[in-house]
């Protein structure tokens, strides 16, 4: 659907609309535990409100597909995650919350040993602490000169990992990567994808080449490798977008990050769970939709750990009350993708929404799991449906056509 | 999809399709109701026929997208909602039987009293008697001069609405409302919204400034306000779209334009239900697509009243013998959006769907209700995903593909 079409039928109100969205939430079952991690959870809150609402299974980008966190949230916010897929360096510059500027082109920068003959030895330059990573950011600083028109702004992530900005007028992201991908090979020239893109490679070209004097005497970071370039654009605010004063609820930056390129107010301060749900009642008064979101879930499915996946689960579960008691108009309880703990990493598998509000049709699910949300009155539908959804069941959508 | 797709595999045939449309049929559970008005209602009948058929439920736009009663139709007949989601003032004219012609721009125009500065006191003129605006056209048609090469028509619908026709070559559609949508204002002027709609403006600005001379002396429908203005195109026809001659079988002359504008055969003398059911019954040999309408589904839960909109639903199914009496090879009934009586107004709900025939797959529903049919074998899908359906029940579809 054209989201315009969603823009051009919203209508002002006072309804609040929340967001629970637990990271990497959906599972498969996994040998000898009997179920999927929400299966075996206990979540007596969670099935309570299944039990009174619509339930469904989402795909967040399409069948088959798993999606990074870049396009999971783009697509739960309402925003096609295929046209929304942000490049790396973009997604890299919010999680560290770099305030980026429609000037800038992005990309991740990883640190990484070359032999005296130019070839990769370590793609990682041996997992530098960030310490190291810190000083020798500030030497790159400290010996670039990057030309007339552009400032180069290189940051420290993480260990061997950092981002390298471009900003200047009329630059483009259209740049092959850097990063040969395997050791033993010399980094890749940055080549211009598109004729238009060829003076801002001959630029990232030139700084590589100083960036490669700067730390020849480094005994493991005396290179960079450069991917996933990107210009950082404007995206269209949830303000304008559904007229909704939007705010993130967000422990990790990555999150926040993408929040705020949505537009969205966010709140700096939370990292465990219990300041997050006093974070959502602290400011409910003050905004009409709330993102609040849940990052362990992603993680110990990342780790494997079926058992502290689930134990993530039932604590949320025991939250569930303190949002219910703020009555918000819609609730909407899902994830952003699936990261079942047997596959120790995301998945493609469909994950279950809950959509509460006093206008929803009742299904017939009475338990919050991916199995039990297969007869759920949405059915099986695309994340970028649940805004609108969510927007209708708000009473902020008006009749489209006569 | 792309409607060629369908209209490249037609084949010829004899076979016959019934679309039994109950107006605004799906509903949700209401407090103290024990359900929704399907749920509720007994209908033996169409329970039956569920049993022995495929059923699903259908988006009639979009998840979370109420349609007007144009959308929710097109879609139904198998034409893109958002791509014919045709103006007010069209619909307004097919709603009163007005023969529209491919130099039309129409509008809805509404009487409204204005002070003597100029500024609407009443948006609806005290809401005049159907009379009083049949003697005010009048009036307007007898001192209007409308100007070289344009003719203008002015047509009584009800009260205080009626339609503004201006015919004429190369007459455009993209002028802005005149209506200040709140009353304490003067009357907008007719801008163009577009450079090439500049001179038919200029021409809509002519005649308001007449219309104003000759109502000056009226006491309560002095002016008009003109809202939804478009210019009518050609639609493919049912014809040239699937090969079928489809009758149309409405007591709404709403409906019966609807089904006008996609080149139906409509029949003009039908008012109750059981004229309705007798005009299928003795037309059923002449033609090989019938939409049958029934408007008092989504009138009763536009009333908010549930019970009323219960009864008709029984009353409908009462009537369902008599069509699968005349043994066509498609038999669907369905709606063509929700009304939901506890939200008195039509809604974004998905709709129950009954396709019956003699290759359809029979799931295990056996009611017909909205939270029945999620287990459909049809699942949950668009409107207009139903026209492709039933001719391939109807054999009327060949193979896709070698």
């Amino acid at each position: 659907m054209d989201p315009s079409l969603v823009s051009d039928l919203m209508i002002p109100g006072s309804s609040k609309i929340v967001f629970l969205i637990m990271d990497g939430l959906g599972g498969i079952q996994m040998e000898g535990k009997g179920g999927t991690e929400l299966q075996v959870a206990r979540t007596p809150n969670l099935d309570r409100l299944a039990e009174i609402s619509s339930c469904g299974l989402l795909d967040p980008v399409a069948p088959g597909i798993t999606p990074g966190s870049g396009p999971a949230h783009f697509a739960l916010f309402g925003y096609d995650p295929v046209q929304y897929n942000i490049g790396r360096g973009i997604l890299e510059a919010t999680g560290i919350d770099f305030p980026l500027t429609e000037k800038d082109v992005v990309a991740r920068m990883n640190f990484a040993t070359v032999d005296p003959a130019g070839k990769v030895t370590d793609r990682r330059a041996g997992r530098i602490s960030t310490e190291t990573n810190q000083r020798v950011c500030q030497k790159i600083r400290e010996g670039l000169k990057p030309g007339p028109g552009l400032e180069v702004i290189v940051e420290t992530v993480k260990e061997h990992r950092g981002i390298l900005v471009l900003r200047g007028e009329g630059l483009r992201g259209e740049i092959q990567d850097t990063d040969p991908e395997r050791e033993g090979f010399p980094p890749l020239e940055a080549k211009a994808l598109v004729p238009e893109a060829e003076e801002t490679a001959g630029r990232v070209r030139n700084i590589l080449s100083q960036v490669g004097r700067i730390l020849a005497d480094e005994p493991k970071a005396n290179m960079v490798l450069l991917r996933g370039f990107a210009k950082h654009t404007r995206y269209p605010s949830m303000k304008e977008r559904y007229g909704l004063n939007a705010l993130a609820i967000a422990a990790y930056p990555m999150y926040r990050g993408i929040s705020r390129l949505v537009g969205m107010t966010v709140l700096s301060k939370v990292s465990t769970l219990d300041e997050e749900f006093k974070a959502l009642e602290d400011n409910f008064a003050e905004y009409d939709f709330f993102f609040l979101h849940v990052k362990q879930t992603d993680s110990r499915g990342e780790d494997g750990n079926f058992d502290a996946k689930v134990a993530v689960i039932e604590e949320v579960d025991g939250y569930l009350p303190r949002v219910r008691a703020l009555n918000p108009d819609v609730l909407v309880v899902t994830g952003d993708h699936s990261t079942p703990a047997k596959l120790a990493g995301h998945s493609w598998h469909p994950l279950p929404v809950i959509l509460h509000s006093r206008f929803c049709l009742i299904d017939t699910v009475k338990k919050f799991d991916e199995v039990s949300c297969i007869q759920g009155a949405l059915g099986r539908i695309r994340s970028v449906e649940l805004m609108p959804l969510a927007m209708a069941n708000a009473r902020r959508l008006t009749k489209f056509g006569a």
